[in-house]
Formats: structure tokens, C-alpha cells, sequence
């Protein structure tokens, strides 16, 4: 009755951008990413009798309010999936994704509890299974059931029963690497959920945009079998750029750019006109990630380091998928 | 034979941004400007039956490349409509508009050019005759016939004949101003032209963009006959980021803006927030205008020429339309 999972986070290349369904988390589109080795979360879940309450900690902290309704709801998931309504689990969460890098623990956390509390309660699911449940924990967590390159399929059911990630492409098939940016003085004014509701009721180019993705997943999935880096950076960025440009067509318009996040972006363009491979991406946030090759690790790290704004960058390569620890 | 005008610059708050007709310079929607104080062209234009071709000064310079080319083309429309082929001008014109304040001096340059031009061969055009007739030198100067706020009306017809500028309200309406933020170190990587070409072509966002417009000039208009700052301004802003969002979704995807836009456009918001109105608009190119009321011009100056980046503001009220001027 007790199990313990190692899930990373993951940075979407085409975004996740829009849901159909808000409670069973099911997005208007395909969505693709790179599951990162140096972000994760390690879960512990251990049913126990006498427990008359689910009792979560993040960090070696008790949680009593938020997250904790959220981990007990998604706990009820698998409760129900296994016929054990009742049990009750004590959830040990460790992060190793540090706030300010501007990931979403929420990918590895979902990721971690769906695969250490699906074991700990008895079950034996499927990767495809694994990954539909962790969906209804938190959307792109759904992806990160997977090393590498990972696509999540929107699926047409109601049930959202055909909606969860495939794997695309191991980690050990590119080593392909990823810088997070990390601004100095970040605020943000609209929530990453609220922004995407108010987009996708209200924006003029939101059906644009969900029109213009299996193009960029043809093309991105087609870089990443033939190890194209231009191919895979331009549609990338090129995918983002057209996320962000949908709060600009929403009502009030809105960005979640800051000052520095331009400058990163702009510091990106020099270093691929000095002929540095280089490519941009942010999420629903002003922190932005960049995408290079292995032999421009230090000039890439470098430049990025020296733009006003910039308080640290981390390195991360390509991660693997869920792994399950031994206990001692 | 000789005759003097005088127009000013206007500032399109719903842009015009595609063209349906390269040549007789068709927009693929309405657009609306207000008409500046601050910067305008004088032109004097003089036939002279001794002339064998046209002969053109710039600011007291003769010029013999561009855009003398694009002048005299212009002129042959004049020719043309008033049957005097063959006859030749002296073109002296005048520019009261800075380059560095990033506005097209193409506007006012077309439009006293034009009601010069015009004037000096004998033809008597009326107001609608004459937007037409600058229009085909260039767009926006259209506008520029009439003072205060005006509309470019696209028109439906293939040879242009419907699409032109109407008067919407005088610059005596109503004293809405315009700070022109002038950027230090402004490099423009995209023409205005190559890059509304680009969008047209390739954008995925471009289709909702013209179908977004209507709405928006239903919106502005009521704005403007109800004098309501707030409408117009957040109208004014709100097309404006629609517009850029469309580069975004062009194929490759490209931006006007530079790292200093950005924070003049943060600068904006923030003026908002402490409760003074004021928005902006950015045309195809770096440089940002605000729009504000007379009684925040003390505050909005100040504070923008407080922002990083910006070398310099320049504060225009609402100008009027086309004038002729005596001869001394």
C-alpha cells in the first residue's frame, strides 16, 4: 500500500492552449513537449487504515489548504478506479522545480502523485492509462508520463476516454537542451488558467490559432524524427508567438510579457544572426526558455546571463518518464 | 499655374494594414485617424511651359532618385485628369515633420502635394475628388484631406472609385492630444510595406483581423461623437495589438516592436493604473503615440520622458485638414 514516483516537468514546443472541457481538463488542441531532467517531483502515497482523511505534504510541510483539496479530489480518481472509496493516503511531495524558473510544478507533481498513488492503491495501469488519469489532474501533466518527446492527443470523445499523451520520441534519441530563463522582478497580472479562459471565450484569432496547429505539429514532429534543430526551434517559436498573439486579439486585450521577457527574446534573434541555433519559447508567464544544441552550452548560457533583467539561467537536457523508487 | 497647400500627418487609432490592390492602393478595410497639429508638409507646386520634365525639392534640396520618381508619377495622375499631358512642374516642398518622430511623412507630403498639384492645373476638386486622388500616392494620406477625425472608407470597387476619406468630426470637436515617444537607437528590421505584405500573404490571424474591424469603428465612432476618452483610447489600444498580433502569425513571424516599446506601452498601462487615461497606438515601426486629454499633459509628459530608451516626446493637439496659402 505505499509506492513512490519520480515524474519531470515538461516545456510544451506547440502549446496547450484552450480547453473544451474545464472539469475533465480537455484542450481544444494536439499539444507536443520535452520532458526536462532537471525538474521533477518525487512522490510518496501510503493507504492507511487508520487514516480518516487524505494528509498531504509538499516539502516535508503539511498542507492544509490548497493544494491539499486538489491532491484529495485527484486522489478520489483512483479511489474510484480501484473501488477502494474510503482508503485513505498519506502523500509525501518533494519538488525539484524551483519557482522561480517559471515551471509549472503542477506537470511533475500531477505526473508523480497519479503514478505512486495508482501503485500504492493496487492498480497496474498502462502508460496510456496513467496518462489519462493524470490529465485530470492537471492538463500537461499528461505528457510527462513520458521521456523525451511526448504528444498529447486532444481526442474527440466526450468522456474525454481518448484524450492523454503518446510517446514520440525517447530521450536518448536527441540531446536536445533547454535554458530557463529566469527574470528578476516578475509580477503577473492575469493567472495562466484565467488568461487562457478569457482567450479562448473572447479572442478573435483563438479559432486561427487552434486552425494553425496541426501544421506546426507535421512540421515539429517531422524536425524531431530527422533531428532537424532549425526545423523543430522556427516552428516552436513560431507556435509560440501565435499563443501570445491571441491574448493580444482577446477582450480586454492582455500579454503576459514583461520588459525583459522582450529582451530575451530579442538576445535569442542576435544569437541566431551570429549564427548560434537558438529558439524561444514561453509559456502562459513572462519567463522564457531557450532551446539549444549541446556545443553551444556555454556561449548560449553566457549571453543569456548579461541581458538586463536576467537573475539566472538553468540548464536542463532531455528527461525520462516516470520511474517508480524502491524504498529502503 | 502655381498654388501653395498645407496638410498635416494623421494617426491612424484603426489601422489600416493590407492592401487588396497594390497598385491603385486598395485597403482590405476601413480605417480611422485623427489629424495632427504638430506635423505637417507646406508644397508649393508651379507648371511652366519651359519645363521638360518635372524638377523636385525636398526641405530646399533637389531630388533626382527616390522619391522624385514617386512625384512625378503622382503628378501624371494630375495630368491626366486635367488633359494636360506634357506640361512640366516645380515642385518645392516642406516638411514640419521629424523623422525621428517615426510618422510617415508620406501623409501630409501626398496630401499637399495633391491639393497643390491639383490647385495649380487648374482643376477644382472637391474633398472627396481630392481623398481619391491621394490616395493613389499614398494610403493613409487619404485621411489628411480633412482635419480632426476622419474615415478611410475602403470602398467595394475594383477601380477605386468608392475609396476615400469622409470627414468624421473637426479638430474643433474635441481636444484630444497625442504624445509622439520618440526611442533612442531605433533600427527597423521590416519595411512598413515588405512587412503589411508579409501579413497579408502568410498570417494565419489576418482574415480575424479584417473581420474584427467593423465592430471596432461601430465602437470608435460612438467614442468620438459621445467624447468618450475611455472607449476611444481602449478601442484605439485594443486594434493596435491586434494588428501586431497579426506579425506574430505571419510566415516567418516578425515584430515592429523593440525592447523600449514594450516598456513605453507598460509606462501606458501604469499611467492607467494610477488613474491617469492614456493610451497608445504603434504603427508599423518601433515608436509608440499616447493618446491623452489636456488636462493630464503636464503628468503623461513627464512620465514618459522619464522611461529608458526614450531620447525624446513630442506633443501635438488635433490639427486641421488641407489649407491653401496665399502668395505673397
Amino acid at each position: 500500500m505505499k509506492a513512490t514516483a519520480k515524474a519531470h516537468t515538461n516545456i510544451a514546443l506547440i502549446k496547450y492552449w484552450g480547453k473544451r472541457d474545464e472539469t475533465l481538463i480537455l484542450p481544444t488542441n494536439n499539444s507536443l513537449s520535452l520532458t526536462l531532467d532537471g525538474f521533477y517531483t518525487t512522490t510518496t502515497v501510503q493507504f492507511r487504515e487508520e487514516l480518516t482523511e487524505d494528509v498531504f505534504f509538499l516539502n516535508d510541510e503539511r498542507i492544509l489548504d490548497e493544494p491539499y483539496r486538489r491532491v484529495s479530489a485527484f486522489l478520489d480518481l483512483i479511489r474510484k478506479m480501484a473501488l477502494r472509496e474510503g482508503s485513505y493516503a498519506e502523500i509525501h511531495s518533494n519538488n525539484a522545480v524551483p519557482t522561480a524558473a517559471g515551471f509549472a510544478s503542477s506537470a511533475s507533481g500531477f505526473a508523480a502523485l497519479a503514478a505512486a498513488g495508482s501503485r500504492a492503491i493496487g492498480l497496474k495501469l498502462s502508460e496510456e492509462e496513467l496518462s489519462r488519469l493524470t490529465r485530470q489532474g492537471s492538463g500537461s501533466a499528461c505528457r510527462s508520463i513520458y521521456g523525451g518527446f511526448a504528444e498529447w492527443q486532444m481526442g474527440n470523445e466526450i468522456d474525454g476516454s481518448d484524450s492523454y499523451a503518446v510517446p514520440i520520441a525517447p530521450q536518448e534519441h536527441w540531446d536536445v537542451r533547454v535554458a530557463a530563463v529566469v527574470l528578476s522582478d516578475v509580477a503577473k497580472d492575469v493567472s495562466s488558467r484565467a488568461g487562457m479562459k478569457r482567450t479562448v471565450d473572447t479572442s478573435v484569432f483563438f479559432d486561427s490559432w487552434v486552425n494553425s496547429i496541426p501544421a506546426d505539429l507535421n512540421e515539429i514532429k517531422a524536425g524531431i524524427m530527422s533531428r532537424d534543430f532549425t526545423k523543430v526551434g522556427q516552428t516552436a517559436e513560431a507556435n509560440c508567438l501565435k499563443m501570445h498573439a491571441t491574448t493580444l486579439g482577446a477582450a480586454p486585450p492582455f500579454t503576459y510579457w514583461q520588459d525583459s521577457t522582450f529582451t530575451v527574446m530579442q538576445t535569442v534573434r542576435e544569437l541566431r544572426q551570429q549564427g548560434i541555433p537558438a529558439y524561444f519559447t514561453i509559456d502562459a508567464g513572462p519567463n522564457v526558455k531557450v532551446l539549444y544544441l549541446p556545443e553551444n552550452e556555454q556561449q548560449v548560457q553566457e549571453t543569456l546571463r548579461q541581458v538586463p533583467g536576467v537573475a539566472d539561467v538553468i540548464l536542463s537536457r532531455a528527461g525520462q518518464g516516470i520511474s517508480y523508487l524502491d524504498e529502503a
